[in-house]
């Protein structure tokens, strides 16, 4: 039986939804995650409207094993996601003694101010996610990580809690590429599909060097499986006249 | 009043929550939405997944002006976005005479693969969305805009329609910036926003140069007021002790 361990992402910020930010915290999350055997199944990114963000909070975290928050946790009046995720939750925002502890040890007695103070403010109950970047931690609060929007933050967020998470059997790849184009492959590529239904087999199309072409990626738990499948992409490729290509195509131009 | 028109972005593909690929789509939707007074509200990512895609896309059709999906339109196994939105609408999928005829002059009689043929399939009573990279449509069902994932094909595909979109007010911003904590300006900054209730002010912090500062961000659709916010706001930064800095800092150094 395959372990399958869930995981969804919500990106909080205007700034995101604006175009004004781009987001990099998705595609961190998505592979680090992916590699510890972590499925991200659902990604949704939403205003900072605490309406919206505790809908999708509420929604996510009954649906998917673990969910990670990024943003909307500074000292701002911007900054809500803490107290919209203790009114997910229906638990009071507190102040917490050991964040305030770190707080007061980094930025001095005499520097706190009350708006550096919010930062310390957590739903009751959650246990705080070290930030060895800003001082100013996260927290995890049932299946909820609530992570940092600034993108060396949270990175440094996930990477400490990353060893503690549950998880399940990880999902392998293999990427086999070729000169061929999706429409002449699909007929053989969708039996494939049909022969090996415990694989995902995706394909990407790309255009290079004034060829196109495309990825075919195999996804799978099981090893075997995964090296036979992609033994018989490899013939298909062939019997088109294309030669496979292990991985991504190397060769730079335009895409 | 502030006329409101509101979309969301539904970003279809496992390769984004595998990590494989890094989507690309969702900040030039952004950005492009903004600059026509649409405002991105919501964007979501769902898998390959039929149930995932059609429960997103009627949540979505049912809270927002617009909705605009991204992948999941090409000629393979793993391409289900048209017959998804199909059965979201509770409608038949269907062979469009126009999009075969375009195919057909495309790639020839002879080389419409029976793959290739399923781009001809939309939604009984979609219209198509021109394509001019690589020929084969997007559709448009009700308020449901289906484009390609391929960033260039998305694109091209949205440029051509934006013209025809409902619009609202278009959301102007003004951007000022200064080397201050956000701390420290934090309740300065959270009492300019009461003063301003019609405006959406973000604070955004940054590193650079070995010194914090953040760019504040004053949003909304009346030009007079956004002047004067931002009159008060570089007042507000002088008075603690900085430079106000028209936009975000044009240094480049380690963020």
């Amino acid at each position: 039986m395959t372990r399958i361990v869930t995981a969804a992402v919500l990106v909080i910020g205007n700034e995101i939804l604006s175009g004004r930010t781009k987001d990099a915290n998705l595609g961190y999350l998505a592979t680090e995650l992916t590699a510890i055997g972590v499925r991200l199944t659902e990604a949704r990114v939403v205003a900072d409207v605490p309406e919206a963000i505790i809908k999708a909070v509420n929604e996510l975290r009954a649906q998917y094993d673990h969910v990670f928050t990024t943003g909307g946790i500074g000292p701002t009046h911007d900054d809500i996601t803490a107290e919209c995720v203790a009114r997910a939750f229906g638990v009071a925002l507190i102040k917490d003694p050991r964040a305030v502890r770190l707080l007061t040890n980094h930025y001095g007695e005499a520097n706190l101010t009350e708006a550096r103070l919010r930062m310390a403010h957590v739903p009751e109950g959650a246990t705080l996610i070290d930030n060895p970047v800003s001082i100013a931690p996260g927290f995890q609060i049932g299946n909820v990580f609530v992570l940092a929007g600034v993108p060396a933050i949270c990175r440094a967020m996930f990477d400490g809690l990353k060893g503690r998470l549950k998880t399940g059997d990880k999902v392998l790849s293999v990427t086999v590429s070729g000169y061929v184009g999706e429409g002449v492959i699909a007929k053989g590529l969708g039996e494939l599909q049909q022969r090996y239904p415990q694989l995902d087999i995706g394909s990407y199309p790309f255009f290079r060097q004034g060829k196109f072409g495309a990825s075919f990626v195999l996804r799978g738990t099981e090893a075997a499986l995964l090296r036979s499948a992609a033994e018989e992409l490899r013939a298909l490729i062939r019997s088109l006249g294309a030669e496979p290509i292990e991985g991504e195509p190397q060769e730079q131009g335009p895409i």
